[in-house]
């Protein structure tokens, strides 16, 4: 195996189990690879890990990072909310029985808004413009939309693979034109439920996590006092990263609660009715997922050994290296049929998509590997197939499974 | 306007004009933004300059640039061949009609190689491993297939977006191995077609171009000589790039072409029967393509001002930066509404999509631009729906017009 595959993988007949199954009869269920297959019980320890450290806080499930069906109608159950992007995410969201629905997103559209305000989801508005927009939707309807306001943080989440706050973002109302815009709020169809405040995400990193949220809990309180009402729930965002190159360390959650916990129970008084939400996705799910690829051809090039894989980036964007990153790392990467045999050569996996893009793992050490091989791609449960181009070149979609 | 929007585009009523019709009227036609419009007289001219720049040389039509059926329909018309990369677009292309097929790719399963011998396809040898898997496919059918050699050259084409060829590479078989594997060919149930030699893509440059030429001409004659016999086609590859950014210069094919009409007329004798073909993809139909997206949001933040459209890399993957680009650049990007109008203000266009990513125009001179507006994003006519992550969370198709 190569790089950082998680814990907890099992080996059958020297073959990768997962839940239960080796990778090959996972295949054989599925009929034909490329495959995802998410662990069920993996996700659950994750939602029991967050539970565990974060006692009262409200747990929401981002559903871009992995909207598969029955993943997320399992996942509506064990969680408080769901977080949407879309319509078509709403949509989703509300067949999969979702209990509490809140909706982000720079540029919705009167036909989203006007869905979320028949659902009764919670539209976190990105601007007076979205405010305004809302609100005669809502009045054309005789309803009234919960809604709450997004809020570009003056402070990003240090370290984040992604900054979502701090200086000039397409996402949310400066904090500082807060106030005037909750003001503006006063006398429409509108329910104030609150403040979402995303600070960044994919951070390892306790410490950057925990000051974000202690800014965020002061930023909130005072936005609260300027608001038409109590907040119901402030949506604190997410942030918690997994990890996925070697040398990453996985989040320590169990500091980051304890920290959080000291900062509510510190809460002013504003804030005192008010619930708090977390919104995870990746670090819910990524590790609960491998993407199983087999090997079509193995040949030498330039006295380097190739691996030429049924899968690819049209499944893997992120993992090829082009998607959100400037320098390709390795995602860890197994022989999945032979998962328990000695690394003996130095291989490079390559998806079938016809461009040099196409690169699944360079110079991973493997046992000797053979046409026919099993290769599992680990922490492919979040951003895998619906963040790659699943169109590309024509191949036909990955089969995915809930196990 | 921004950048280097293409030549050629009218305006009427100070309207964006493509193939006759405001962009308003396409999108009135298609029903719904964001919305792709293909034109093809655009893509005529640019046969037509093929046609006179390289006479004689044969049009081969890389669809993995643009697969949509309507434009490969009526493309595979104008050329000579169809070059597809997996079995998907091997169905594709026959459903198009298309008179001659070939077929490259890294890792070619056993069905597409049937698939590829059913339909008479040519298809390009990866790896003797995958010469070995024909054979004995066309050995069970009673068939013979027809079979090229890709051959991994011992050069690239210097200044490439994407190199092809030079040292260890996933596509092809290294230039040195190639004689050994024309002689295992010998006995088995392949018709030898000829070689595919491809160095590179996406380059400007007309005298690395006419270099890359004249050394694969060189190695198709020195690999022909130990041929079973003459190559009846050599595929010299593409490599023509399209201009994206400011400072771009378009490709001199005429330059190209009289420099490899040169090469081809001093070819050495085991080449005088062979014919010679080009494959082209971005460069027949990149700017024929325009991606028209609505205004759904204008905003300020941090001081900036920022469009929020209802469009986004979940098409454009390319143009936010996020797909073989290791900096991003703006491509050439318009208000379609205003057209005409004068440019007076600095604005950051976004898409749709809740993340940082998710950028079309990082700092623009527009125009004016109210909400309601169309941008035409320019260039969008190779890569862009397919080779985007289109499932992103949860959008609608964009649509395509072929007009």
């Amino acid at each position: 195996m190569s790089g950082h595959v998680p814990p907890g993988f099992g080996v059958r007949d020297g073959a990768l189990v997962i839940a239960g199954r080796t990778a090959e009869q996972w295949v054989a269920e599925a009929g034909d690879t490329p495959l995802f297959v998410y662990d069920r019980v993996r996700v659950a320890a994750k939602v029991s890990a967050f539970r565990a450290a974060f006692p009262g806080v409200r747990l929401h499930y981002a559903m871009k990072a992995n909207p598969f069906a029955p993943l997320l109608a399992w996942m509506a159950g064990l969680v408080d909310g769901v977080d949407v992007a879309s319509g078509g995410e709403l949509a989703a969201a509300v067949a999969a029985g979702a209990r509490e629905i809140s909706f982000a997103g720079p540029a919705k559209r009167d036909a989203e808004l006007a869905a979320a305000i028949e659902a009764g989801a919670t539209i976190n508005l990105e601007s007076v413009g979205e405010m305004r927009r809302a609100a005669a939707l809502a009045a054309g309807k005789g309803l009234r939309a919960r809604v709450a306001v997004r809020v570009n943080p003056p402070f990003e989440l240090k370290g984040s693979g992604m900054r979502m706050g701090g200086g000039a973002k397409p996402f949310g109302v400066d904090a500082d034109a807060v106030p005037d815009m909750l003001r503006a709020m006063a006398g429409l169809p509108l329910d104030f439920r609150g403040f979402h405040i995303f600070a960044g995400s994919q951070n390892l990193d306790a410490g950057a996590i925990i000051a974000a949220q202690r800014e965020t809990v002061a930023l909130a309180a005072a936005l609260a006092a300027q608001a038409p009402c109590p907040p119901a729930l402030v949506n604190l965002g997410g942030g918690f990263g997994v990890p996925y190159f070697p040398g990453d360390v996985a989040l320590d959650v169990g500091l980051v609660g304890a920290a959080l916990a000291e900062a509510l129970s510190a809460r002013p008084a504003v804030l005192a009715e008010t619930e708090f939400a977390l919104e995870l996705g990746r670090w819910l799910v990524a590790d609960a997922g491998v993407y199983l690829t087999r090997v079509v051809d193995r040949k030498m090039s330039g006295g380097q050994l190739f691996l030429a894989c049924d899968g690819g980036l049209h499944h893997q964007l992120a993992a090829s290296g082009n998607f959100g990153t400037v320098i390709r790392r390795n995602y860890p990467l197994a022989n999945a049929t032979r998962f328990a045999a000695e690394p003996e050569e130095v291989a490079n996996v390559v998806g079938c998509l016809c461009t040099p893009l196409d690169r699944l793992g360079d110079r991973v050490m493997l046992p000797r590997t053979e046409e026919g091989d099993l290769i599992a791609l680990f922490m492919a449960g979040a951003y895998g197939r619906t963040a790659s181009p699943g169109a590309f070149l024509g191949h036909p979609p990955p089969g995915e499974i809930f196990a």
